[in-house]
């Protein structure tokens, strides 16, 4: 390039060069590293390389635009517009040529490695760089007199249009290849798949000419109650649909050591689980697709994030090694495997699946997907990550060290073992606030913005109904029920008599809260017995005796901040988890939820390959505490009985149970403690 | 090491070196990398690492051996020789230590990389270098405090006992390895698994402690007509059984491009091929390890070698382009695959499949396996190799340039398309005499080493009786019929007038002559027919032409050798090849057989990983030559039709039917040509 050459100077990245008159804009772009994507490799079919030209004075770059900077608008640009339409302003970066100096914006969804917006306010965003992409190749044909297969000549072109070597092509993929070759006149698409840590790559599918009907992958986490999927575009990274259901597995056992005790009696019993969950993903799959309105063959990668025991079973390896000291995963690496090994049969035959690394034999993938969406290991300040499930992941730790362990809390906070309890779906009862004075109840249900006292409620909620309590309900329902003076410390539901409202009814030997009674509409009457008071107990001090032996080996009594994460992380009040002493205490600005974190770290290693390797590479750093054959967890559990509150109602039945030695607020002080609740409150 | 220090001296290989009292003879071999086999380890099991020790006065070495250079014959080795048996004179090389200098044979068959008896005379020896192998290896027990997987401690311990790095399991493997490594108290036998051009190994099976009952391979030499395997030994390379079915596809078509046919004419008709010769593949599988009294869950590898239309067919590609100018292979790669992609259901489930790779178009995997048996590259003079089967694959070349064609001869040479015709087996005739003087045949049929007019041979022939004739004996009665005056030189069977012979019976219009007549014992009568004249006629036209074609584009008129191979091609008397003008002229002391080459080039590629690399080259630099489309190919074969002969018999018929200019002796001259064939049939 010489220096007479038109210069060319690419925003927002400001690289910039001159290039002799006539270079197409994605050459230019090529050249200088420009992040300019391009599917068809400048064929003008794929339009992934519309920029943005600019025309003017820019004294900040030291040019002025003229508007014949560009070459005119070529009849390819003219018939991409007519067929497809061409934002104003836009050109086709292979098209456009440059005629003089010129300033050229790619707008970010040309970039190839475009960000994905985040949601969650803690979750990291996701640099778009699939591990499964589409590339348009342009094949020689055949010559009898220079033999060469046409896969071999699939692989030169490749190399020379794409700079990419080591293809294979599995048997389904051969059999399809000379007819799309030849249909496509020589010009096929391809799904290109490379795992982490290799540098070949398979090619999954191929279609005559230009394939314009997408790539997708499913994120899955897979968890002992719920099985939880979003659909990603694997080009635009933009979540297309998401879904979920109950584990079908819950018929062999509601947690996690009933399921490995159903496997060590029942001869056969690990292979009757495997295939039930496998059904349940095909399912799922197939579901997700037509939500999104796809054919469910276009989905190539699905990527996993589960417990061990789910992880064992998933991968159809008897889970027994894990229901028993030491805890040995027959592999904690990641794997990358055929899709079609855990027959995944309502997606492309061809698709891949990875899983994430497990922790250790009690802390899995899904804790590895919730450490790479959090990052504790980049943290300044001490972070405790609570992954709330049947079984809560536990993280601990900040850029000097990470430890983690896993609590059995149970189905509880999903609102399993719960009288009224379900899934979290439409008609469930999410929210609950209880007036301390009258005692009386208003609630909120899923797919609804109403409280039950807000004009319009009935109507509203006239096609769900309400039909029970899911594990975010029940979390404030027990936490307001203490606050409003209707439960003691113990977690003991008082009387109608002792707590002034005929609400409280009597049950068996002891007494229920009524929140809501439908029978007059043929719905449920919806209480809070005495058993899911006990359920919640039991569960949220399991999550706080994991997180307190955590801070026992870091040796600290309190952390910087808090990520609440789960499948319903998004939805717990951090208030009320702290009212009813779920996690330690901490300022409760310094609460955040992740939201679905184990998903969210899913979505990255499904639409980002570079943070596959990434993970391995932390989980080798994380430290793991075993709670199961630690003394110190059983007595945090005993001690985390208790539900604290600074003002207690019910003074008198105190001194029966005494306040726990460790609790929420015991340490912070109660009036401190009652006084941030009170904020948060108004 | 100390200059004091004992010194070691191994033979064969006179690698020497002084090592501490107390080293055992394994680790010595291993410092000076001396070829000594362990599977084990060095943990006293598998008995490989057997060696030899010599004592005495050795002036060449400049060493004397007293009895005591030895530790004494210890526990382990008791042990071994009481269970097993151990030779006299040898000791366990892992746990005899070095007591003072010494000198160690290494037999033969403790050699890691021990060459494999050749059996046809032209063909390479076999190093035992496969891709797939057996190690033990010790694991370290799980610790719920350093949590890992198992499989990351198996892998821990390849790389700190085997050196061997980047090793991955399979879904199937890992749901076995919990168990074995339990059952084997931390012992496992792996199959270790390395395609050829890659770094990674995987685990194909596992098994508790020592693995005895080793791992096998399959050599499939995969005809249009016929289907040969050799089961192989991958530990000793030694073939535990051979076996061989027809091809059940011969019912869609005799001949290649019937079946391509069949593929394009009815839809699904490729599948249904494919499905055949996976079938067929599967029965012989189960035969052939059934033979040898073997599990067949023991084969691990297949290995197969076949022209591209069976190539494609046996992947599930369809065929249709090979029928087709410009004949476009789907791959023409090396391929490696799982067997199960294949549908092999009878071997083990994680089986591999090596495809050798194709050269062109019509010219397959066999001609490769030829070419790396053979080795035609590496040769000094010009050598002309003939692979007879459904298709002839010519290879002619030296270490300047190798040509490559294949020719569509037919499956007359294998005993198609032949009135008395049959596959080789036992019954059928395979050797033909016929006496000039007398014009009365004599044969010996497979099965029995006695001429049919030796006494005892009906007594011999008892069981098997007198079948038919297989492709070698048709072309020996062919040639003897044209020797004994029986045939004019176009071919024509005279009447018995002009044969004085009572064996030439008419037949429609035409004459017969009668080789057998086993009608009274109930058996078949035995003609060669005036049909079974043309049908060699077509065949020995079109191998001729092909090598012709080869020798114009090299520019010469005759070679200095000639190999005869192919599945028969180890029976094919090469005096009655030329006598029929198969094969172009050459010193009689200059035609050999290299028996079945493509299935020796098969077993070369099982059993020997770096010549899989081997033959993805010398591939790459093979010259194809299209016989299809090349106009001299069909004037070769309309001049190559007539049977030539030095003394003609019927010089009266001659006249009429003229000399064809390109045949055998036309060109080295008739009285020459006559001594040699005189000379080698005393």
């Amino acid at each position: 390039m010489a220096d007479t050459d038109p210069l060319i100077i690419f925003t927002p990245s400001g690289k910039r060069g001159r290039f002799p008159v006539g270079t197409p804009v994605l050459t230019a772009a090529r050249q200088l590293g420009v992040d300019l994507d391009s599917v068809c490799g400048g064929r003008g079919i794929c339009s992934k390389c519309q920029v943005a030209p600019a025309f003017g004075d820019f004294p900040k770059h030291g040019v002025t635009v003229a508007d014949t900077a560009l070459s005119e608008w070529n009849e390819v640009e003219a018939r991409y517009d007519r067929v497809r339409g061409l934002k104003s302003g836009r050109r086709l970066g292979c098209q456009a040529t440059i005629q003089g100096d010129v300033v050229i914006d790619v707008p970010p969804e040309s970039q190839v490695h475009r960000q994905v917006v985040r949601k969650a306010a803690s979750a990291r965003p996701i640099t778009m760089d699939p591990a499964t992409r589409l590339v348009l190749v342009e094949v020689d044909e055949p010559d009898m007199h220079e033999p060469s297969g046409d896969l071999e000549r699939v692989q030169a072109a490749l190399k020379a249009q794409w700079e990419i070597e080591g293809v294979h092509a599995s048997l389904p993929v051969l059999a399809k290849l000379q007819p799309a070759l030849r249909k496509g006149e020589w010009k096929v698409s391809l799904a290109l798949h490379r795992p982490a840590n290799s540098e070949e790559f398979e090619i999954l599918d191929i279609w005559p000419g230009f394939h314009e009907d997408g790539l997708f992958g499913l994120a899955i986490d897979l968890g002992s109650t719920t099985i939880a999927a979003h659909l990603c575009d694997l080009v635009t990274g933009e979540v297309r649909a998401s879904s979920g259901l109950m584990n079908p597995q819950i018929r062999f056992g509601e947690d996690l050591m009933s399921r490995v005790s159903y496997a060590m009696m029942n001869p056969g019993g690990d292979a009757e689980m495997t295939a039930a969950v496998r059904e349940a993903i095909n399912t799922l799959a197939q579901e997700i697709a037509d939500e999104a309105e796809i054919n469910p063959s276009l989905i190539f990668e699905t990527v996993f994030v589960c417990n061990p025991v789910m992880h064992h079973l998933l991968l159809g390896i008897d889970p027994v090694e894990l229901g028993q000291a030491p805890f040995a995963l027959a592999t904690s690496g990641a794997l990358t495997l055929p899709a079609s090994g855990l027959d995944l049969t309502a997606i492309n035959g061809q698709a891949q699946t990875y899983l994430l690394p497990c922790i250790a034999g009690h802390v899995g993938a899904d804790a590895a997907a919730v450490a790479l969406s959090e990052r504790p290991d980049q943290s300044e300040d001490l972070v405790l990550i609570v992954d709330v499930g049947t079984n809560a992941e536990i993280l601990l730790g900040n850029k000097e060290k990470v430890l983690a362990c896993s609590s059995p809390t149970g189905p509880a906070f999903e609102g399993a073992q719960i009288s009224a309890g379900q899934r979290a779906a439409p008609g469930a009862i999410e929210r609950v606030e209880i007036n301390p004075e009258t005692k009386e109840p208003r609630f909120r249900v899923i797919g609804s913005e109403l409280w039950s006292d807000d004009p319009g409620f009935a109507e509203a909620t006239a096609v769900t109904g309400v039909t029970g309590i899911c594990g975010s309900g029940i979390i404030e329902a027990v936490a307001e029920m203490r606050m409003a003076g209707l439960l003691d410390p113990s977690g003991l539901i008082g009387s109608a008599a002792q707590t002034s409202t005929a609400r409280s009814e009597p049950e068996g030997r002891t007494h229920a809260y009524l929140i809501h009674d439908g029978t007059a509409d043929g719905g449920p009457r919806i209480t809070v017995t005495q058993g899911d008071i006990r359920a919640i107990q039991l569960a949220k001090s399991a999550l706080y005796a994991g997180a307190r032996l955590l801070m026992d080996q870091l040796e600290v009594d309190q952390v910087d901040r808090v990520v609440l994460a789960g499948a319903f992380g998004a939805h717990i009040s951090p208030k009320h988890a702290m009212v009813l002493g779920m996690i330690p205490d901490a300022p409760l600005d310094k609460v955040t939820s992740a939201g679905n974190a184990a998903g969210h770290g899913a979505r990255i290693a499904l639409c980002n390959r570079a943070a596959r390797q990434e993970i391995e590479e932390i989980v080798g750093h994380i430290h793991k505490v075993e709670t199961a054959v630690e003394p110190r967890f059983q007595e945090h559990f005993v001690n985390a009985n208790a539900i604290p509150h600074a003002t207690d109602p019910f003074p008198e039945l105190a001194k029966a149970a005494p306040l726990p030695k460790v609790s929420f607020g015991a340490s912070g002080g109660g009036e401190a403690g009652g006084r941030r609740r009170r904020r948060a409150r108004g």
